[in-house]
């Protein structure tokens, strides 16, 4: 909620502070250690404060910082013009590994109602950077949407949709997955084959199978999976 | 360390605890709200303790424990038949999730050396029951190895190894992956293909789809991937 009103986020580490420097975000400040020179060479030196370890551990919204924190702006939302994974669960790990997987698929990203802020510092660090490599807006209209499901489903290899069409991914929250309306309103329904039906996949990874499946798929097709 | 001396370890939550109930592991007692008749249900009334909501809160390995809170004994290793994910990843939560990828396709579970240790409370967490689900323990001899690599490896539907030896799939730590000698030592290399050299995939994820594409394979030819 801070988060909504102030349009700031946190972001920890070397990499992360990297890549936002690379996307060419608004850095606010960055708090790091005094002799912490690679991180310090990437921003402006008004923007660099030295603190302690100790200051550094309490500022940190996870437990074993690994310095330094960068106060970022949250990106306004960017327009999304490819296939997407729209996501729609609580888990901040497991939002960030599909941004992530969206990111190196060649995929954008929609928020669903109900889902973790995208931008929450645990859902940036899981992402590790792929928030920055990836556009997150809002869905295209003419978009048709996968539903995963539990039996009866296409096999996700069997995936061959309109290809004049941009596909979003829909993955519900854990453990309850997608809603009936969410199941019905899909265009296509697809069903990951596992042992017995009492086994499950963790969301992250069920999206990912999809994800690697309609991508191999876009690849052939050619359309929406276009480079940004 | 206490974990490899007493050889008991602790589960989290009713689903956990139904699972390895259900699997006779040996349960040493349970802590868990007075009102948990689901739980209570689980044990025999010996082994039941009830406990306010704030010794709960203390006893729990997680932040947010949803209770009951069980001390169990980890079970010896098991003997490995199948296909297998070999686990050499240090983040619990990526360990657990590929133990529950296991389950779900039918693999087995080998650690490797400097691995997190796979009967960790946020291990079993991750797995969600899938310990229980699939067998865990030593690697057999004639088992061939398959390494991830970033590029020049095989495309992971493409892979079709000797089908009368079991398979492993070697799952290396984040960021660095595998070991130079790790990669030297597989029999065969994959690379699963993302837009650019500079995105990765969470180790939990990219070990995941190998494991899909490994299980269609062993599904059309048969073997090793036959269920326990």
């Amino acid at each position: 909620s801070e988060r909504a009103t102030t349009g700031l986020t946190l972001l920890e580490g070397p990499i992360l502070l990297s890549e936002a420097a690379l996307a060419g975000v608004e850095i606010v400040e960055v708090f790091g250690l005094a002799d912490d020179s690679v991180s310090r060479s990437l921003v402006s030196p008004e923007r660099w404060i030295s603190v302690t370890r100790e200051v550094l551990d309490r500022l940190a919204p996870t437990e074993s910082p690994r310095g330094p924190i960068a106060v970022v702006h949250i990106p306004l939302p960017g327009t999304v013009t490819r296939d997407s994974i729209t996501i729609g669960v609580g888990d901040p790990g497991n939002a960030g590994t599909l941004i992530r997987t969206a990111a190196a698929f060649g995929f954008d990203v929609v928020r669903a109602e109900g889902s973790v802020d995208l931008w929450a510092p645990k859902v940036l660090r899981a992402g590790a950077g792929g928030h920055y490599r990836t556009t997150i807006g809002a869905r295209q209209e003419n978009a048709g949407l996968i539903a995963t499901v539990v039996s009866g489903g296409l096999m996700p290899d069997q995936l061959s949709p309109d290809p004049d069409r941009p596909w979003s991914i829909l993955i519900g929250n854990e453990p309850r997955g997608l809603s009936e309306d969410e199941v019905a309103s899909a265009d296509i329904r697809v069903t990951i084959s596992m042992e017995e039906r009492s086994e499950s996949l963790n969301a992250a990874v069920a999206g990912s199978i999809v994800a690697f499946e309609l991508a191999r798929w876009r690849k052939r097709v050619g359309g929406y999976g276009v480079a940004r």
